[in-house]
């Protein structure tokens, strides 16, 4: 196992106690669970807190043995660094708890350190980012390291979104401010209105859109329940409902829309028109899904580009249609995630939490069409976790790109040699 | 390097050539490349000869290694020892012809070899399925050939579509049966009208669908060229063009068009509909991509389906609908593949193969979006192909299903054992 030298600096104590967490699986909960749990009247902070401190450790020291194995060039970097601290100084924190017992003042000091905790990786997205923008400019490209980033930032921010959803969950039910809406269990509401989300991220997204552009798209809403087996493709008084988190669907679909409109927005000045074709949504409520599709005809991006729009490391600037300054850009002082071009692959990290995902088709020179899959049942919404084993840790080893197994440019285009024989290779 | 006991007993210089030929890479044509040679007056049959006499080798000997790599229990079925050996002859066949020149009567003993060895494969798609059934029927399911399987199927077929590519292409151009159609080059449409080979396609398919059901939906289908650049939903007067391989594209939409007529109609015996909601077909012309989007209101699937759909191994029946008795399957004499549930990762290899694509978006309860992607320019439609090398072979060790470095279950599924401890596991 590799330490940093922090943690190796550290009393054997501790760093025996990272071994032992970091070999442990994390136990992902379910919605359900998480959620009867918060109602059930006889549970309390103990048994929260008690949970608390044997699982939080598991996935810190199960995600900082992955940050560990990252490349020095990006571990030396003054973000990447401060980064690795605040997660090693969480886990030195939690396991000081391992101490403690389960009194009042124990439970108590507990919700002060998560809540502290909660604060402390506030930023660490924006952090991450700058640390792989300064490893950038003091070292160039680096297509290996590229991949390696790929996997690890998955992971890193999946964990990340599982971490602080215990924390509040825990901050909410049992904390000193305590959740005033009866429909609410700590973040998760059990009757999450799609439609209402839906109304939230546009109106806040064309703000942003209006601030920029004066002028925005509208949006159309349509919602298909399946339980009226019937074809039916408007139907503008149901509604649908699931055990959700808000935040989360809220961040999914407000990074959408914002794309969407932008698309929209700039298609429409390259034809100069004023009228924009609305963004139309269809909501589906199915037997194990809840879809929510959005198109826009904002002339869409060719299929090569599909992965790259869930690349961390695609981009100066990030945007669907290449651009490197992007109207949403940090610069102008809004939405700074998106200015680094996370805000896609977050997204579907998001979706991919409780179990759903996010895709993108788009039909270069028309528009595009993004799908959000939730799963209806609230027991079927399982965390999705990365675990540390021999199979990540072989994903750290530079060991380079391994040779593809596929062909697929013509020798021709490159040099006219061997065109007709083939190439020999090493083997 | 692994040979089969055909091929170790063969005299040394036979097992030296098929080292030699495994060594290389393919070298993958271009649309425009094809076409180019096909077209151009002073090209002749010589140097056509001359390129697959040394090209062909190449594509039989890198795909035979891999099939020499899959697992005894599959290799020794009867089916798969028949695909095997008619790969061997061929390559065999093949080395004959080096010691051969490019006379006449060379040039035309090799077209009959061409013609010969097209039949000799045509049915090989519908042979490996059915080794793979024995080998299930025998052995029971085994997670770890199914995955091999996939990965090897993929490359096969792909290698397969690019062998009769090449062969039909010298066939056409050079055999007697001259091409009559000056629009045609070998097997290539310089003109290749997407609406009309979605007509044909879906004419083929009403036929099937009107056959079983008695009824089928219409197709409604619009056009977009982005060329005109502005907002256009339906243009009935457009046409789109490029140059492509109509039988392939056939193949891909009178899948699709099956799929979604068969779901159409299912769906509404389901809820007593005599009037189906027709396909709606999006045909999009951008700069890099043309797009094609079948649209069907036939219920859709869930979202965990989706990578289920383009698995050979899924499936006794291997229908959309989840049916182990589908209405087009072999018993009932019509489309046999289909009836294996090969035809749509087949589909998806055909659009694959000049560097397109076919992907799936279910909305499940309402119902499913097909895109199609094809690559506009010929210059970019390369041939996209499998090469065997480490990482290839590395596929075909049996280590087992490597660990997951995702955790998906609450172990409370399972066992209500350590779920607040977390599982502590081998590393």
């Amino acid at each position: 196992m590799w330490l940093s030298p922090r943690l190796f600096a550290l009393p054997v104590k501790a760093s025996e106690k990272f071994a032992k967490y970091a070999s442990f699986n994390p136990t992902p909960l379910s919605l359900k669970t998480l959620s009867a749990f918060g109602k059930d009247p006889t549970a309390d902070i103990v048994q929260s807190t008690r949970f608390l401190k044997s699982e939080l450790p598991v996935r810190f020291a199960n995600i900082l043995q992955e940050l560990h194995l990252l490349p020095k060039k990006l571990l030396e970097t003054p973000s990447a660094s401060l980064v690795t601290s605040l997660y090693e100084e969480s886990f030195l924190d939690l396991i000081d708890f391992e101490e403690k017992g389960l009194t009042a003042k124990d439970c108590d000091d507990f919700l002060v350190f998560l809540d502290k905790s909660f604060s402390r990786h506030g930023t660490v997205v924006e952090m991450m980012a700058a640390g792989v923008m300064e490893m950038r400019e003091r070292h160039g490209e680096d297509p290996v390291v590229n991949n390696q980033l790929q996997y690890f930032l998955d992971r890193l921010f999946l964990m990340r979104i599982s971490i602080r959803m215990l924390e509040s969950q825990h901050l909410l039910v049992f904390g000193p401010e305590l959740n005033k809406h009866h429909r609410f269990v700590g973040c998760i509401d059990q009757h999450c209105n799609v439609v209402h989300i839906l109304r939230d991220a546009y109106d806040d997204a064309k703000l942003l859109c209006d601030h920029y552009y004066a002028d925005s798209p509208e949006m159309n809403v349509s919602l298909v329940n399946d339980d009226d087996e019937k074809f039916i493709l408007v139907d503008v008084n149901g509604v649908i409902e699931l055990v959700y988190v808000p935040s989360h669907l809220y961040h999914i679909l407000f990074e959408l829309l914002k794309n969407a409109m932008r698309a929209v927005v700039e298609k429409g000045r390259l034809v100069n028109k004023d009228e924009f074709p609305p963004i139309q949504v269809l909501v589906v409520s199915g037997k194990h899904n809840v879809t929510i599709k959005l198109s826009d005809l904002g002339g869409g991006f060719p299929r090569s580009l599909n992965d790259q729009l869930f690349r961390y490391t695609y981009s100066t600037g990030g945007s669907r249609t290449g651009k490197t300054e992007s109207p949403f850009s940090p610069s102008a002082g809004y939405a700074p995630i998106a200015g680094y071009g996370y805000g896609l692959p977050l997204s579907r990290l998001y979706a991919r939490y409780l179990h759903g995902d996010l895709t993108l088709s788009g039909m270069e020179g028309h528009g595009t069409d993004a799908y959000v899959y939730l799963m209806r049942r609230e027991a079927d919404a399982d965390e999705f976790l990365p675990v540390f084993n021999r199979t990540s840790a072989r994903r750290y080893e530079s060991v380079g790109i391994p040779i593809d197994d596929w062909i697929h440019r013509s020798p021709s285009h490159d040099s006219q040699q061997q065109a007709s024989e083939g190439s020999p290779r090493a083997s």
